[in-house]
């Protein structure tokens, strides 16, 4: 990691905690380690986020449900998931000044070309004696490496002895409800579920800003479907040809590089297990894509053997290349009937469904697992931006941005605050997303838009005051162009929307701008792409 | 209570088992009590409840700011709070059976008139003896009350002792953060806060269905104004004729009735502290109202003296009746500058603003809190229906119902099963918010859609395939009128936006329904009216 790329994290990290996008957990008492706090700012971004995630995800599909679970589960529910007695980290400490650390992670940085992540306690105990590791804070010797369960423990009620946790995943509550999910909505294979929520880990070294948490967020789907028909997708022929990158077992043991195979060759290479697996693979590559994420900097790593759950037919990790190292953010596993097996051994709950020739199957399971706030952190890195300007900017995709334009007078005086506000909330009223500022010089207002990631500043100047006009300035290019305040929400959602460049308004309002006009001149498939972006702007949430 | 009235719950947790709103969490395992699951139907019910309460209470101001903060919180946040030493309920032990409860709800089932609620330990021992309250479950002799603390504890990390909270509101994110958010966004006073998340109560004895939760979910604001200027709200002209009804302290004490006031009233008669709290009370009467609840079911109940905490200076809840008793889903609550000199005094950091005249100012908090999980319920209550029907129907608003529409074939056969399917992706495509149902008689599906409260059916039948004409059907009359496919989407927005009435249709298709057409006579004012609505969907999220 060369200083330079450690910059890249420490300046985002400056950005949020300036501008209001993400703060550390009870920062005036000293912050509490693994923990965050979205601002105002971040708050935004997030919720756009999941937004969009539900648009390319559940929303595009007819058989996908959506349900919010405890977040604390009655200890049972891990007995039989297999949490309480695996879910472990090995744990070292020093025995001089009390540290503690991972013991893997310690060996990790001994020697990279050993999977240390899969060796048993007594396994690590003899590497750390061969390695020769000592306390990295005081060079002290290390004791005994133990297991350490990362589940939050807490109590259910005034009873001592009824032990509850806090969920390592949000896939439980859809494997625990299954049943009443099944049969309450009638649901035929195959279906899937979805969850998007809190999970919790509490790990022994929290780090990497964003990355490892101790209290973070999943968007999961645990897509249910007959086992003789896994490679049987309604949609297949949509994404077969679709091309994704993958990192093969082979690749990884010979220092190779990631492939880019179509997802029907996958499929007939024996790379992936099924089609519903490929077709999320296929899936999640184009959304990170939408994202703005540069489609040679991430690839589909497929977990080696000793990394991957006896159950598991299948794990691939998308992970992410920036400066500073690899960030995993979409986990994907075959897991089988795994989970709904042992959980109705452990309930004595049947958990099959009835096929409609009368069998009864437990289903498989094909998981795609969203870390949002990994997912929120990739955002932020692959958005960010340096130029000529003073100041940073986020190129966010329009969809996620904060705030769609801020309303700006050029200032505050001869009536421009007062017209400045009022056309506000004109375009508030409109249904556009707007903030108003008129705080400092203009240009100071630029840059806090440019910091945050706001698309378009709206300026209200003198010749509004005659013309009824604006101007508009763009965050990727700080171009700026002059439009009638009428037109300008209408002007908005077709940019925001990409039925037209922020280029095409100096043609579209050519008389404003000291060009020719060429007004009115839209044709007829631009006017019906325009509609038909219109319709689909319901479903860009809030 | 009569049986009656017990009926209306059982009825409502029986449709929410049954269809996939709300269901116990880890019912396989034999429950957890005070913890619910949303199914996919309560799901997206709960989402679209709090995209409505978004849209009141934030969308349509323009300086409050929402953020989503830790759930864990660190143990010095509740010293400063004083949860930890404070939030406490007096439990009671069975020396028998074990069984625990609250001692204040066990005398308060002896003797209604008394607020036990208010009363120390000792006080309460000595009302267990005069009352001689013994235990309920078996008849057994109690023991002393003591203090149980009602946060969740965990400890975070590894090292022991490093004890962690799950926060049991969701204010306290928003304090701690106050200084960082002022600073990032340049607010000024008065701006607010907002939060929506979970938060958790340890309670002694979970009950009421929805009521009384361990695991629950919140949507808070803390406004934050300067004490000078509480009486200076700049909207207050907009509701100051509003009115609302209180039910005063003396009312309480003497068996009254809650009277109706303007706010302005309220506030000239000393009821209410300030205008930023009346402020508040006019928007969620509003918020109440276009949840469908009866103007006459719910007050304002004023705290008494013994209720309100010794730092408030006015405290409101919002309290709904319903035939088996009175759910409180929101709280008011004028708490000064205590929580920010609480945490400045803690942390030793400074929590003022600066005013533009230079002054220094603890700002004032006007709190409204708002329960998710009890407004969903009430939301349940309110919209429940049975009339000449052989189910039931819950008439929600349009605005929080599941979806907007169910598609449905008349039967499977003849190519209608295809065109249904067809018409419902396209009816997604424009962006309606649809489901498809093709399984059993048509009467069932009518049912089924009335019993998750979908406000219109569109049925395609023999007569779609010669004119490309559908039924829809409307849930709170069982009307049905013929229109055209091609202008569906166009007329469910219409209704859903309430720019048309169902009966609308009636005239507007009449030569598909046998009467004159009157198509075509729709005035400059209802387009215009419908233009308008249009712009608005976009808030409506998803």
């Amino acid at each position: 990691m060369s200083t330079n790329d450690d910059d890249l994290q420490k300046e985002i990290i400056e950005v949020c905690l300036r501008r209001g996008i993400v703060f550390p957990t009870a920062e005036i008492y000293g912050g509490a380690a693994g923990f965050f706090e979205y601002g105002p700012i971040g708050e935004l971004v997030r919720q756009h986020l999941i937004n969009l995630w539900r648009e390319h995800f559940i929303a595009s599909e007819e058989n996908i449900y959506e349900i919010s679970g405890s977040l604390i589960l009655p200890e049972k529910v891990f007995e039989a998931s297999g949490h309480l007695s695996t879910f472990n980290d090995p744990l070292i400490q020093c025995d001089k000044c009390k540290s503690m650390f991972r013991a893997d992670h310690l060996l990790e940085e001994k020697d990279a070309s050993i999977n240390f992540d899969a060796l048993s306690i007594q396994e690590l105990e003899e590497m750390v004696k061969k390695y020769e590791v000592t306390c990295p804070s005081c060079g002290g010797s290390l004791g005994s490496p133990r297991e350490f369960n990362l589940m939050f423990e807490t109590q259910i009620g005034p009873v001592s002895g009824n032990r509850g946790f806090l969920r390592p995943e949000t896939a439980q509550n859809i494997f625990i409800n299954f049943k009443r999910i099944a049969h309450s909505m009638r649901a035929q294979l195959p279906f899937g579920v979805a969850q998007i929520g809190k999970a919790f880990r509490n790990e022994i070294s929290p780090r990497n800003f964003l990355v490892r948490l101790r209290e973070f967020e999943q968007m999961e789907i645990e897509m249910f479907v007959d086992p003789d028909e896994l490679n049987n997708h309604p949609r297949w022929d949509e994404v077969a040809d679709y091309e994704i990158s993958i990192l093969t077992r082979e690749a990884q043991k010979t220092g190779g590089t990631p492939i880019t195979v179509t997802v029907q060759e996958a499929l007939d290479k024996g790379l992936i297990p099924n089609q519903y697996f490929g077709y999320y693979l296929a899936l999640e590559t184009e959304f990170l894509l939408s994202l703005g994420v540069d489609k040679d900097s991430f690839w589909f790593r497929h977990l080696l053997e000793s990394e991957t759950a006896h159950y598991s037919k299948g794990n691939y990790d998308l992970e992410i290349k920036f400066p500073f190292g690899i960030v995993e953010c979409i986990g994907n596993a075959y897991r089988t009937d795994y989970d709904l097996m042992k959980h109705a051994e452990k309930s004595n709950t049947k958990m099959h469904i009835a096929l409609p020739d009368g069998k009864k199957v437990i289903p498989h399971v094909i998981e795609p697992s969203f870390g949002v706030t990994r997912l929120f952190y990739v955002l932020l890195l692959a958005s960010y931006q340096k130029g000529d300007r003073e100041w940073t900017w986020f190129k966010f995709p329009y969809s996620v941005a904060p705030y769609e334009a801020v309303v700006a007078p050029l200032m505050k005086k001869d009536g421009l605050k007062e017209a400045a506000y009022d056309f506000f909330w004109e375009l508030k009223d409109e249904g556009i997303d707007v903030i108003y500022d008129e705080s400092g010089q203009i240009g100071k207002r630029y840059a806090r838009s440019d910091e945050i990631g706001v698309p378009f500043v709206l300026t209200i100047d003198y010749q509004t005051l005659e013309d009824e006009t604006v101007t508009i300035r763009d965050r990727d290019t700080t171009k700026q162009y002059r439009i009638p305040m009428a037109e300008t929400a209408e002007v908005i959602r077709e940019l925001i929307f990409n039925v037209i460049t922020f280029q095409d308004l100096e043609k579209e309002y050519a008389e404003l701008n000291g060009k020719e006009s060429k007004k009115g001149k839209k044709t007829e498939q631009q006017k019906s792409a325009s509609n038909k972006k219109r319709k689909q702007k319901k479903q860009k949430g809030n």
